[in-house]
């Protein structure tokens, strides 16, 4: 588990708490729930309304990964890579076809499987890219469900707090009841931009951040199923593969 | 119909009602019928002065598409490419002249046709192209209207504000009125950032995401098509569209 | 003339007014001069210190293509290239040489000339896309003028409110004059957002809008010169010019 | 020199400082020197710390280029390309190394000496292309200096009237200073919105809009130089050069 | 050390904090530690959250070229590259084996090596393209990383002075000390604003402004380290790595 994807908001939501705290204020006075309903809410009726179902779930199953992200090991990529390309060249790829159930990843198995099969390289090829390119659409989409979100909730925090202060106007013959009002009216701000810089914002850039790791294996792949097929010798193959790795 | 298209809206609004009720709120001070010709209205003639009648025409024509967006399904589409090569294959391309005017989609009756007439590939793929760049352009031209739209309702929100202060301004020694006169103000910033951000944009935002689902189907179209002109295999045809769906 | 490109304005600003005469509001007190002289003049400084004097003329010429649009008929621009490529196949292509100086646009006499001259196909190309890159970047600095309008004028209304406040900060000793001074800054402020709204956006939408369609003929008219040099049957050229319209 | 460049900042300025005059303003009011230290100090500090020594000189540089902006002449650019064209039909490529050096422009005395020196085409093509590129990458910096200015200058506008604002408020208990106290405070706001907008904004804009022409020059050098080393026809070198300005 | 990259931030604060002097403030009245903890602690919270470990270390190195930022010196690297190639031509490519460790720069290691290795050029060409995105690609994340942290924390600010107002808010009934606590509301916003315009931007626009530098050596290094295995001249190689430096 990614404990730092938790971590951010701990560290956010602690500092500032402390801050409150340390400058006299009551934290309870910060617990408001209509406020929370009018934020979370209004947002969570913004996305629903903006996103297809599918997405939503898309972008519901990335959390998960958010928390517990896809551990992308190159050295065992490049070894299992290099480890088809020297069978191939022993056995032929025919051999590939009994190989390719076990591999790390259902693209390889895809790729593995098309080259036993003797097909076409460029059909392999477009085929792999297809695959990859739906899959960074699909990350693509999750990623746009939280920056909607983060760009909702701020706006819906707005409406909370005017619609506040609407109250507020309407007492304005009770001076004494005003502040407090006005207070309360603050907190769907506070809120708003509490769960976009903390939450929403923060969770897309993380899935962003982490596909960037994923994009690059599956590249990887690309290029070693195609060498593979090509018949390049297990050695070269490793050194093109190494050189995705920054020295 | 695409229930979730309006619940979005309907969700949005009843958590915020509920909310305003629940601090005690009176829901018909927000029933403003100045504010609402204020953003409306001008959001209105701004999109009227920002497209062409026909870009109107097609942003309207796209909301009945949110509601009951085009269903894609891809294991049919597969399927029918998949027939069409496996008839195309056993009697010839001439065969396709006949059932052009029944397949599922007007693209796929134009490439048949045209595969039957025995175009040149390259005039084939370059005809399915181009309507393909003409829908794309149409979903966004629909999509950029509501857009648009979003953009521009918060700041009408905020005009109708500052309408409202510069009266309520003109009465600062009567501040019985005060109160009153600011909530009326501030209930056009309510509405602004409302039918911005539980309708337009949404909308809009809806519009592009249904249209990637349709514009993949366009592409296994013209895949489908080009690979049944150049004679490959229903079995291959077969494999090759199914590598759009991720897996 | 497009009287919709007008309209908009019109819509816009009727809705304003009446709202604000229902609420009891006078209109006379929103004519500023002053404010319009901030929010006109910052604008207009800004634009011309920004844009080289013939981005400047562009811009003003684009203002009359916007309320009188170019109309472009698809149907009879196919027509036409349908009819040349006809008269080049009987006649031979130097019959082209004649009816170039006929032709509906000058894109076309430039690009049938070429052909009649017996130009390579490649600088055929080459010299009409030139065009074309041109004619499209002339477009875009209309647009961005009118842009840059729009982004400039909402802030020098803020400029004119806080200029209106500071000088009502200086009178807080009487407050029966507050009021009035605020609104009278606040004007500003109204002002900028106006004009900006519905007027210099709009019309940079529009011009942007309008000059897809051209762009579409254009490209059009490009792939039917080349055709026609190409010797494709009249037939052919129709066909291929069809899938241009989405059907 | 193009006296537009300065005009905009004074027609902006002018027009403001007459609306406040004729509002009973006092202009001498609006000068706070303690303003003008925080908004063009702060931008000053962040500009230093944003971009590397380098490209600050190359800003400064192009203030110059802003006042007195490089002339293009596509006509006389193109009748010297035609005229090096004649010369190397008549006496060889090898005569071009003896008018390099007379060349209107640095770009066509490095393309001619290639070309004079017998260079591949592609080389040819490869380092005109590279000083282009380079070219364009020096304009883009000195812009986005401006460009980054006129972000910076109104955040110190804000900073500037909050700092003021914070002073204002540990005197609210004398509220004859009050409204003096917040007039300072809006000074700095004020600052930073002018300089943005009359002056660094309109000078990465119009630092962009010169370079726009000087783009083309360079393309029509590259086309015309590579036109004279593949032996084309001047007739022909001409008609091309000619399709590059709009008709 | 460039001793630009934080007079920047020196210049900024300087400037401001003698302006406030100037105007008879108090520094020490800006000295709010609670809000520094709102500020960085929120900033450092959404950092945590939004970004991966690995990308916050890469992050924090770049800090370090920032203050000692990789010196180009592109004729050293020419002359290097000019060596090589002429070694190469007098003793063969498999002497650049024995020079490859003591190159200025890892990519030349591995380009030269894989000269010398006799691999394809199409491969040394990939490996060395692989190397340089991914270098790239790390430039752009550590970029980012900042560039968030800049657009984080004003919004903090804001989340800390609308904290602050909500607790003067409670004490309205006691008009002595609403003044102070407004002002220690907003030094929050000056906090958020002053750290993103004076360093967190800055850094980011800086990491990007010195990478566009090296990027452009290792440019020159693949277009070198491919005209060496070419078998081209030094004295072609030398006027072709010229030609990216602007005359």
């Amino acid at each position: 588990m990614d404990i730092f994807a938790i971590l951010g908001c701990v560290i956010g939501v602690g500092f500032i708490l402390t801050a409150q705290a340390m400058e006299g204020g009551n934290v309870t006075q910060l617990m408001q729930p209509t406020a929370a309903m009018i934020v979370l809410g209004g947002t969570l009726g913004a996305i629903v309304g903006s996103f297809p179902v599918g997405d939503l779930k898309i972008a519901a199953s990335a959390i998960k990964e958010v928390l517990f992200p896809p551990k992308v090991n190159f050295d065992s990529l490049i070894a299992e890579l290099v480890g088809f390309a020297t069978q191939a060249r022993k056995e032929g790829v025919i051999v590939l076809e009994k190989v390719a159930k076990g591999a790390s990843d259902l693209l390889l198995t895809l790729g593995l499987e098309a080259v036993a099969d003797g097909a076409d390289p460029s059909l392999v090829q477009g085929m792999m890219e297809n695959q990859i390119g739906q899959l960074e659409e699909q990350f693509t989409r999750a990623s746009k469900v939280f920056e909607a979100a983060g760009a909702y909730s701020p706006t819906f925090g707005i409406i909370g707090a005017v619609l506040g202060l609407i109250q507020v106007m309407q007492n304005l013959s009770d001076p004494s009841k005003l502040g407090a009002g006005i207070a309360v009216a603050f907190v769907a701000t506070v809120y708003g931009l509490f769960v976009a810089n903390l939450i929403f914002i923060p969770v897309s850039t993380r899935i962003k951040a982490n596909y960037q790791q994923v994009m690059l294996a599956k590249e990887m792949m690309l290029e070693g199923i195609l060498a593979i097929q090509a018949g390049e010798s297990p050695a070269l193959i490793e050194r093109k593969l190494q050189s995705f790795i920054l020295k």
